[in-house]
């Protein structure tokens, strides 16, 4: 799907990530929903194209549950690109030739903004459950602050995909006008029990892992066998049932039944590997952490658009129909809300058989709907 | 959805538990799919009703990956009947006044027939990974021995859900005209990519708890943490969306959040009840062995019956429209085949919203539907 090669093709190179930090005094501290004042935070964040006169070309892209700040170009030395580099680039849907695009890390990610693997500054060592309980509001909350310091007024755009849409839902539920467009891509306005069960397993089977300690894994063996367990599960919901059948089907590894319990069909290769990579760069905590932000989430009804708050903001809202784990029903819930509240609202569903990987894979279609959406709106 | 009481409305009650081992002499071992001769093996196994002079009127029922030898009545005692006790016994769709039922644990299970938690005769402990990787065709083998032992010539019917009809369809592979009827329910002729991958973080969940220590746990702490993550996991593809909406939804357990790890929703207090009370009742290995045996079950096309071999079965396949686990394409594809045969085949999607665990919860209309099939049968 991807032909870029690094520095060709008026490509994003040389990229860096920077890092922003507040809360250093009693008064800057962020206040967190669970109702701790927290400081100091560092958000590690990156931009691409520039940001005009009037600062109206700014938009705000959002990661998922596993991701970070790199979402487009390469960094100096690096072959592979930023995770959402085929939508943010010169000529792409998010055009760095006409918009000024940010992405920054949640809080409690490990990606370089402050989350339970950071260094607490009261002990000297990692926050690891010392770290409070976060949610997505929060994620936001610390986020804005960010944007502020950046200058933007109000944002062109929020958009991102599966969690990246819950934030930008959150934002609209926070600093409702802050925006004058959202794209929620496979997301939802509130995640479903089934949701949560999905996490819950997860969590489990980190905390299950005897090296989990309490979450005080840092100077010693990690959770890894747990985190491995908890990533392959949830790449099984990324994908479809097609998208399994077209691309594993029954093929074996080595031809036949090995009759033990070794890795015999490659489907249980490709899981066993994808799991056993992401554990080199994740954090088991900060699994714990935004998993159980995503469970508290919940801007349905009354809370995502307060009743009699008129805002501008234009909505896309993207779902995609073999995505099965933020199914099409969860997009459309949100659709019929904001309709019923005359927002101005456009909704599709894209056709894939991707499953939730579609936002990332999707990428041709994502471009034709976004970029007329952002062209068409007037205030550029 | 049970209001039975013991001993009443002619239950099936005193119910006991029979005993079949075979294999005790060299000539007299089962030759397994994997090339290995195995023995001895016992069958647990029960009956239910008389077997007619004919004995024309034997059903065979077939159980699922963590059930037993246990389907219908009380065992002296219990103030719970067996597992499908909804649909076996007197006047019910496997009427005990008119049928023998026969229900047998499958080999490679931990409840009464030989598995890995086994004495090994060999060694005076248990097999643990010593026992063979056994698959459907073997347990039907092992079976097909306890039905020659009970002097069945030809069985009226083999019925079973999920695992219980893929070994219902494997006797028609193994065993073609064996059975005048064939009742596969949310079943599959084969294992999709996505029902091994499911399988798989299961197994690993087990296999990387320490205290699995490569199947040798008889004798220590067994693999709590990973079997109950298992089971976590396989309990929410037993259930649909919809259900655990009207069963959970965002319920709280202690009505707000505790911005922390513990249990917070109502669901995840469910999972985590299910997944720790499963490990008391079954054994690791054996969900290693039986998840594996499953994986390697495909009896798609010429494998369920060779071209040629007219068989005088009639089939009812039925499926249920919310189950994404065995999905009713898969039971489709089995009637396409059948009637691309020329074989009797009646087919039913049944409407329910309990996904997968509508086969143990839908008795009502599937009672309907099987006790009509059954009277047809023109051989009683």
């Amino acid at each position: 799907m991807r032909n870029h090669i690094a520095g060709t093709c008026n490509e994003l190179s040389s990229i860096e990530t920077h890092y922003f930090t507040f809360g250093n005094t009693p008064g800057d501290l962020l206040e967190l929903e669970c109702g701790r004042l927290f400081g100091p935070i560092t958000l590690a964040y990156e931009t691409y194209g520039t940001l005009n006169a009037r600062g109206s070309n700014a938009i705000l892209i959002q990661h998922t549950l596993t991701s970070d700040a790199h979402a487009a170009g390469y960094h100096a030395g690096d072959d592979r690109p930023g995770w959402w580099d085929d939508m943010i680039g010169p000529g792409k849907a998010f055009d760095t030739d006409k918009y000024f695009v940010i992405c920054s890390n949640v809080i409690g990610g490990c990606k370089g903004s402050t989350g339970p693997s950071s260094i607490n500054p009261g002990t000297g060592i990692p926050y690891g459950l010392d770290f409070p309980v976060i949610t997505v509001k929060d994620m936001v909350e610390a986020q804005k602050r960010l944007i502020d310091h950046l200058g933007i007024e109000k944002l062109l755009c929020i958009a991102g995909g599966s969690m990246g849409g819950m934030q930008a839902l959150q934002w609209v539920a926070s600093y409702p006008g802050k925006a004058r467009s959202v794209i929620p891509i496979a997301a939802a306005w509130k995640q479903s029990p089934f949701q949560i069960a999905l996490a819950e397993v997860g969590r489990q089977a980190i905390m299950k892992d005897p090296n989990w300690n309490n979450g005080n894994y840092y100077d010693g063996q990690r959770p890894e066998n747990g985190l491995a367990v908890a990533r392959m599960m949830g790449h099984i919901t990324y994908m479809s049932e097609l998208s399994m059948e077209d691309k594993f089907s029954r093929k074996l590894k080595n031809g036949e039944y090995s009759f033990s319990f070794n890795v015999d069909f490659e489907v249980e290769s490709y899981l066993n590997y994808r799991g056993n990579a992401f554990v080199k760069r994740f954090d088991a905590n900060s699994y714990l952490y935004i998993t159980r932000a995503l469970n508290y989430f919940d801007v349905s009804r009354e809370k995502l658009l307060p009743f009699g708050r008129a805002v501008d903001t234009k909505f896309l809202v993207v779902s995609f129909l073999s995505d099965w784990l933020y199914p099409s029903w969860q997009s459309k819930e949100i659709v019929q809300f904001l309709m019923s509240r005359q927002q101005d609202t456009t909704y599709c569903e894209i056709k894939s058989t991707y499953g939730h990987d579609a936002f990332l894979l999707e990428f041709e279609e994502e471009t034709r709907l976004i970029k007329h959406f952002l062209a068409n709106l007037n205030s550029v």
